[in-house]
């Protein structure tokens, strides 16, 4: 590698993107956010078109480093099961974007970012965000990066949510969209989980409001109780039966209250971690942006309406048997929208029982069929002339 | 009436049954509960061969008020869809008895009574107990009510856990057993549940490690938070779409925290109302009971050896199919057990969209096969002849 080269690999290994005066985020609510920070990784490189730039869009709870450790908790890569050489999303191929979402709290400008007008945290004073708020931010970056027209954007969770608004808003913008494990609109079941959890680090005396950075505290009780809770619904009962059941921690019974079984130490553990690595008012967000979330509200709920204009974008949608958070019932809603719509689309449901967390975890049909379809794309992309840039 | 009537009619509405110093309560953890108290209802009247009677058991956050208003909130009786005139469990023909559980906090021994060591209120010093121990208290108080064998055992969620304990503990003095949406042992998922309600409890600083009570507190935001994430479990995601879908408060989104969304206003509505009546050191017990029961844990795990010696009893188990919480596999199990036991069992799953509540609720086929079988249970019994009593 020449110096050179080796520079410009440093530059695309990703930073903050800052936007000036004259390019504010406008947002769904009416407000704007001025002096727009976009942290982001990038992996791979651009090819000498430009065609071979894919957008991954991340869950709720993660963030940029998809194909890299967490600078925090060192915890490897969030989507090494898909991410990687070799792998659907190859960097040796695809010159692959990963941004915190705006509301966020890796970088990207969100409650914890500092208020210019009052050169505090913003806490509640942050304006209320939405996916689409999201993927403008997103797109901004893209632009930023001289990127006219993705060949893919791809997501899971909160993340398929957010290539579903790409298809609505920037349909030219994309080639391919991959829609994993969610849904065109957040169910009842999953606004009653979430305002569980934003009522549970409300509760916390330390959330103070929403103040509680400008006042040295943080909400961790608050915070892990919300995680457990949302921790539950990526699992499948049969998922936790197998990895746990009943089993206990120790010999026999504490008669108290510390955690007796194998599935109340983990439980706690990932409410415990998940305060190390995110903020309570980012997750506060987060979650109403979700709860938001209706793709076709705006088209009288006809989601066929939504889709029509990306009708040449080449769709994969892929759900899971366990999955009780976004289940099949919702990849199948958006599937038969897109067939309203004439648009060209796959859709695989994929036999698991991991419940919603299967997106994330080791599932060789979810590889096997992203990569075939990845493949196919590239080729009508003409990008396998490019194989070896 | 006559006037002996009258005060037995008085008598027999319940109070507060208190247990001499040499009745202790043995508890399954190898502890005792000296000076036990056991707060009850009953409805209708005993007849002379003392056949009649039925214990309902109630569920984690019910009370002794099967058949009458809340003391408290006053809230209509809480099983008025199969308790009353005409009913299936008929104060006409039964003599239908109700007691709080021991570990709760209408009336019952439980963390909130004083304990007589400190002349403060146990709490966390209370010792844990479990379903067997409140059967346990039970029978005391059947047994001071003049009762040797009752004619029926009948409960839903918790409750129906005791009707399998009664079972496995007194087959000898019960002539029928109705277990409703209900398991032999609580779920790996259930479990997980639960310990987020009390991690949302203990995480209340006004908690004070259960010791509010003396302090003069209540963790009031906690128990909210732990009871609006149990609430979730017993809807169905059907029933959630169905009452509220994503209809909301208002004619617009707040974009803030408020409850923007109907479901959101329901769920705090059900926190904030179930701290009026509910105490929080209840709440943590009750929930460990529940998470302990394992029915066929001290028979190597079979449950057929745990009803053998209850053949004779006339059981009827019911499911609803929306059910999450407790799946029809759960009573499925139950029903393999009973029959590989060689006892007598009818096995009812209902089509419902309710979820696990819909065992509080109007659910026509329940009243209906469930009046079927204590009918036939009656006649089996020769209740048919005292029809007048």
């Amino acid at each position: 590698m020449t110096l050179a080269e080796t520079a410009q690999a440093d530059q695309h290994n990703g930073g903050v993107m800052t936007f000036a005066a004259d390019q504010p985020l406008k947002l769904d609510s009416g407000g704007r956010i001025d002096g727009l920070q976009v942290a982001y990784m990038t992996y791979g490189r651009l090819n000498a078109d430009r065609s071979n730039a894919i957008l991954v869009c991340h869950a709720l709870s993660l963030d940029q480093y998809v194909a890299s450790s967490h600078p925090l908790t060192g915890r490897r890569a969030w989507w090494r099961t898909l991410v990687g050489p070799g792998l659907p999303l190859d960097p040796d191929k695809h010159f692959i974007i990963c941004s915190n979402v705006v509301g966020g709290c890796m970088g990207s400008t969100g409650p914890s970012s500092i208020n210019p007008a009052t050169g505090a945290p913003w806490g509640l004073a942050f304006p209320v965000i939405t996916i689409a708020d999201m993927v403008r931010a997103q797109a901004m970056l893209v632009d930023a990066l001289g990127v006219k027209t993705l060949f893919a954007v791809v997501g899971g969770s909160m993340g398929g949510m957010q290539v579903l608004q790409w298809a609505a808003d920037y349909p030219d913008r994309i080639f391919a969209a991959v829609c994993i494990a969610a849904a065109a609109r957040h169910s009842a079941q999953n606004i009653a989980f979430h305002e569980v959890g934003r009522q549970a680090i409300m509760a916390d005396p330390d959330w103070r409001g929403g103040d509680y950075a400008a006042q040295g505290v943080r909400p961790e009780k608050g915070l892990a109780v919300a995680r457990m809770a949302a921790h539950i619904t990526y699992l499948s009962e049969p998922a936790l039966h197998r990895k746990f059941g009943r089993e206990l921690q120790s010999d026999g019974l504490s008669w108290g209250f510390d955690a007796d079984f194998q599935v109340e130490s983990y439980l706690r553990h990932q409410g415990a971690s998940f305060v190390d690595r995110f903020d309570a008012n980012s997750y506060l967000y987060i979650t109403r942006a979700m709860d938001y979330f209706d793709l076709a509200a705006s088209r009288n709920g006809v989601l066929a309406d939504v889709f029509r204009p990306a009708r040449d974008v080449r769709f994969c949608v892929f759900s899971f048997t366990s999955d009780w958070l976004y289940p099949t019932v919702e990849s199948r809603a958006i599937v038969r929208a897109l067939n309203a719509a004439a648009a060209r689309v796959s859709f695989v449901e994929i036999d698991s029982d991991k419940g919603h967390d299967a997106f994330l975890l080791e599932e060789p049909v979810l590889r096997e069929a992203l990569g075939g379809f990845m493949s196919s794309a590239a080729h009508s992309r003409g990008l396998d002339a490019d194989a070896s840039l």
